[in-house]
């Protein structure tokens, strides 16, 4: 891709908005604000989400999940089913104006999921089964903030498992602790994210955050240094298994919740009468898990953790584009033949052909933050060379043509 | 996949819609409907769904689009500005509980990209420009009908182009007359799809429609069946250049519209003061083109077009599976052993291996409509051999195992 050609510029007349994702991505031109807590992803944004979504979708199919599709519009019916239609005020609900219909827009789907999937898991031989999505929600948040960190519309993977019994939820559940672990660590953020409980309310027993340590975050954790287990203050540390360290061990550090699982026991199986026949033909509530990913909080939380003061740093597997060509004045021909042939070898290659200065297009390519840049200027033709930087560096460094496209 | 360890089972106790699509599809455990007009898409729908989204995202990035995605959820101001937020009867409305704010689902998004791309198309070197999104959109439709053909929630291909004048538009709305030929060719509609003027109204001279002939279809359309040229009742065939040939030739047939190019020209320009500097640094308003194809619509077309009296019959492109392997009673091992090796050469296969009577796993092929059918039987066992069926042949043919394994 050509900057020429691309739909989308650079930004500069972007005020501050106090938060690092929301300001970086909207100035290099990943995503644009609609309205509060609203934004389009744009071309580049789009390339960086796809990727994203990729490495979520093959952990989760790893793990079993077949991929569905629910509608984003709810029946009224469903919702009040679990009483949610009138207590959850996030709930945006809809009327039609043409059919009168009530709908709700589902900021989740255990509403939807049960009753579907009682259709067809009847008996003991049809569990386990793991169904997921990766689809459009909206919370009618009163606030949104931190960019696209907390937003009202937002694409979430939800991964939905029923079992026969709660030993294979908890196996279940392990399974997919590890899923998530690989998705971190697939999307950059492996060496900040921990596990801890969930904060507070009857549900903390059964569910667990992942948390990625940001001086930015929202979230308070406890992590203790010495054993490397993060706990919330109202979980004692040492009920774990930490016989060596103790509460005193405990670090406050603010984090970012990437992700959350839960184990939903029978809570929306008894509402929707979702039951199975058991080997000696008796009927019991099916054991469910759900286990969300919001992508939109995922690809903000790898910029809030990642970025310098000069702009994102985005990890290999999930950057726009793999290199970032620039050529400096006078050397835009040289350029031209190298960008060609890259294209040629199937390189992921942008290239910045504006007719600007080299410190717009240096500080433009700094701001964007893919991982490798590539500069071709007068000097390094003389020297039949490039220069190769990678982005969390500091200094390039001079390498022969030849060599390079021989060995890339 | 095995039959056992899908999400979903085949559907008998469906009541006839009079849709053919939504029966066969329900029925097949394609898709399950959640409301009216609101479908989910099952583990075979979604499958069937990704490669019909996979091809048309192909065709529009190799005709220069880049994919964006913009929100379903609208602020009001945008659609005031157009004069639909009052006008559109099927256009949905949301308030939120906390927010208050009034927003609009989107059934469409001219009012969302038009001030968008004013964003990043100052001067004329930016221009042409071609964004494209494949999203959910929202119609509240008083009456939805025909299956997955007209619904309230769909998924939509939308492409936008902005041109400096209208011989660029021109220029580009040929190229996207041959892309979507390309697609509805690559998804197996090719024969049956003609291009149309669309009916009635002001921007009939600015639109076209891409035509489905079906014996189900809603549409209306006159097929001159000398030149193969389509038109309808308003437009005289004799003022084409069709000069051999004229209204007397032309044949009234059923259709499905399932796909649409619109030149918008300056309307949406204008309303959101859209515009551009030219060489000469004047001003100019955008010449734009919106292209649309609702991906579940075309799916339904695909079933609508392509079924017989036992079921579905999938073109290869856009089949969930490529073979439907079926064991009968007494070769399930053997069966087991086949689908092994199958899916160690990667072949795409989906195994009946339920214990059910040959009957039943039959007739559940000819409804799910997999192109290829392979059964193992302890007759075909006793010949080293396997019967291969295509879906729309009656009749298979037996093939060496060893050959078929070596050639496939």
């Amino acid at each position: 891709m050509k900057f020429t050609d691309l739909f989308t510029k650079t930004q500069k007349d972007i005020k501050d908005s106090g938060s690092a994702n929301a300001d970086l991505l909207v100035r290099g031109g990943y995503v644009n604000q609609l309205s509060a807590g609203i934004y389009t992803y744009l071309p580049l944004g789009w390339r960086v989400y796809k990727k994203i979504e990729e490495i979520i979708r093959e952990e989760m199919s790893a793990a079993g999940g077949q991929e569905i599709f629910m509608p984003a519009m709810h029946p009224k019916a469903n919702w009040e089913k679990t009483g949610r239609w009138e207590n959850l005020d996030v709930l945006y609900k809809v009327v039609g104006q043409l059919s009168g219909a009530e709908m709700a827009l589902g900021p989740t789907h255990e509403e939807i999921v049960t009753p579907l999937a009682s259709r067809f898991v009847l008996s003991y031989k049809d569990l386990p089964k793991y169904v997921f999505q990766i689809q459009d929600k909206f919370r009618d948040e009163a606030r949104p903030k931190s960019g696209l960190l907390r937003t009202r519309e937002f694409m979430m993977k939800d991964l939905y498992s029923f079992h026969a019994d709660e030993k294979d939820l908890d196996r279940y559940y392990e399974i997919m602790k590890n899923a998530y672990f690989k998705i971190f660590t697939r999307v950059g953020l492996g060496e900040v994210t921990v596990l801890t409980y969930a904060s507070g309310g009857s549900f903390s027993r059964y569910s667990h955050e992942f948390q990625a340590i940001c001086e930015t975050g929202e979230d308070t954790i406890y992590l203790c240094e010495k054993c490397n287990v993060a706990v919330n203050k109202e979980i004692i540390h040492e009920q774990k298994s930490c016989p060596e360290c103790g509460n005193k061990d405990l670090k406050e550090k603010k984090s970012i919740e990437i992700g959350n699982i839960f184990k939903l026991r029978d809570k929306f199986s008894k509402a929707f009468d979702f039951s199975y026949l058991d080997e000696k033909n008796q009927k019991n509530f099916v054991e469910m898990g759900c286990y969300g990913i919001g992508l939109g909080r995922l690809m903000a939380s790898i910029v809030e953790v990642l970025h310098d003061k000069s702009g994102i740093v985005w990890p290999n597997e999930v950057a726009p584009y793999k290199f970032h060509l620039v050529n400096l004045s006078g050397a835009q021909e040289e350029a031209a033949d190298l960008y060609e042939k890259l294209k040629a070898k199937k390189v992921d290659v942008i290239w910045d052909d504006r007719d600007e200065r080299a410190g717009i297009k240096l500080s433009d390519a700094d701001l964007l933050g893919i991982p490798n840049r590539i500069i071709v200027s007068p000097k390094t033709i003389s020297e039949k060379a490039i220069e190769v930087k990678r982005r969390e560096e500091s200094e390039g460094k001079i390498v022969l043509l030849d060599k390079f496209l021989k060995e890339i």
